[in-house]
């Protein structure tokens, strides 16, 4: 009998964001291919047995390329294996879930695909920005800023004549080069905008600014969200040029919830047979 | 010492794509304040000893304002509750949420929000088509087709000239209505569409066609969700004019391991004080 490969989303960084489904895979998995971008605490909670195996391609300097990935999940799961794919946040964007559906669909190999919290979703929760509101914004655009998506047919004025709020993932490490291509495109500059590194982890960090300020802000330590909208008006306010929380954050979590939580879950783990 | 509030993303409808912390706040709640959306099996979930308060306002009928909502959320939490805002999907989008948290900020309430899997994403999840795609669409639109966010001024031409996939929620009874907003905003009828009822859950219902043909179309219970875009063509290919998927789907979910999952939840759960 054949193995299966599940393509689950891990969620935005913070364990306690993982679905229960995607917590339950990661315990009875044989081997998981992860991402560099899944976080440490996430990894900690995969089943000790399973082989753990990073298959991240990070900023372009690849270590295992897409057909690699493909074929190590193919031959896994013919040998009868449970393959958990791991990405960071959703698996359903900027993944290239199309891609290795396609080839578990070529290699006859069963799969499933559990979707989760995606980044951006994670990094506006942290910072209590709604991402639609009825008076502000009427949608959301999810796009990336990676250059391998930078098509130079596709620019970003549809988005921008929208009005919708857009979260931009991978802004990249130059936030002058987002900010212009977003101007370029008809954004006002003093469009509020929002960056956020790391989201809802304990080493979450953010910056809230304009779009023209932006260019001149420090750098982030990726991966970052930029959130770009008035609907960043609704947490924030601007008093003589500095971006105050409409009430303070705690950026640092409290994760005593999540130890007990995963306690209880460790404590009644089935013995692996 | 006054209680807290959390909205909270109860994701599509299947228990297991609860993130972990939505379910370990609903085991905590004192009240539970839940929309019309939020499946039966999630609120079975709920602590026994919790209150139960259903704040839905379906199909406009009002049965509650959002003032009346807004004023319940910060009375309970005056009054040392620890309340759940329980919000089917994420709460960040379509919800209401800035208006939500505006209120409990002039309130003085303490609350968090606690993003979720989307409505859109697990309806892509089960039909197993990537929302975005290298070679067939560069982003992701989300917007609503109901009527109270139906701006004449905001039409849709902008999304559909981007060529990014759009996942429409709320799409209405009257699939010919939207259908021909669609193509007024100058998508092809040719566009291939999924429209997706009770995602995530053992009703799910689909239905895969193109723009043109989705007017004459049965239409499936509500909610639903339509996926709009050639990344549809990922997973479905049309044969005479009828959209097969390119491999079987089970619509009946497995639900062997969620019960597993509840059962160790159930036995581990603390004694309530």
């Amino acid at each position: 009998m054949k193995g299966k490969v599940y393509l689950v989303g891990a969620g935005p960084g913070d364990p306690e964001l993982l679905t229960i489904k995607a917590y339950r895979l990661l315990r009875i998995a044989d081997v998981v291919l992860y991402d560099d971008l899944v976080s440490p605490e996430i990894l900690k909670l995969v089943s000790p047995g399973a082989q753990l195996r990073n298959v991240g391609k990070r900023c372009g300097k690849k270590k295992i390329t897409q057909q690699e990935i493909n074929f190590l999940m193919i031959t896994l799961a013919e040998s009868a294996h449970r393959v958990v794919r791991l990405k960071s946040g959703d698996p359903l964007i900027f993944g290239r879930l199309g891609e290795e559906v396609e080839a578990l669909r070529r290699g006859g190999i069963d799969f499933e695909i559990v979707p989760g919290v995606t980044a951006g979703f994670g990094a506006a929760a942290s910072l209590e920005i709604p991402l639609t509101h009825r008076h502000a914004s009427p949608a959301l655009v999810l796009i990336t800023g990676h250059r391998a998506s930078h098509n130079p047919d596709n620019d970003w004025s549809n988005y921008v004549a929208s009005g919708a709020t857009l979260v931009i993932y991978m802004p990249g490490h130059e936030y002058s080069q987002i900010a212009s291509r977003l101007m370029k495109a008809g954004l006002s500059g003093e469009t509020p905008c929002a960056i956020v590194s790391r989201a809802s982890t304990a080493q979450q960090q953010s910056l809230v600014t304009t779009v023209t300020q932006l260019s001149v802000s420090q750098t982030l330590p990726a991966p970052t969200i930029l959130i770009v909208g008035e609907v960043v008006r609704s947490a924030y306010k601007a008093t003589d040029g500095a971006w105050e929380p409409a009430r303070s954050l705690r950026h640092n979590l409290d994760l005593s919830g999540l130890l007990a939580s995963a306690e209880v879950f460790a404590e009644n783990e089935e013995p692996r047979p």
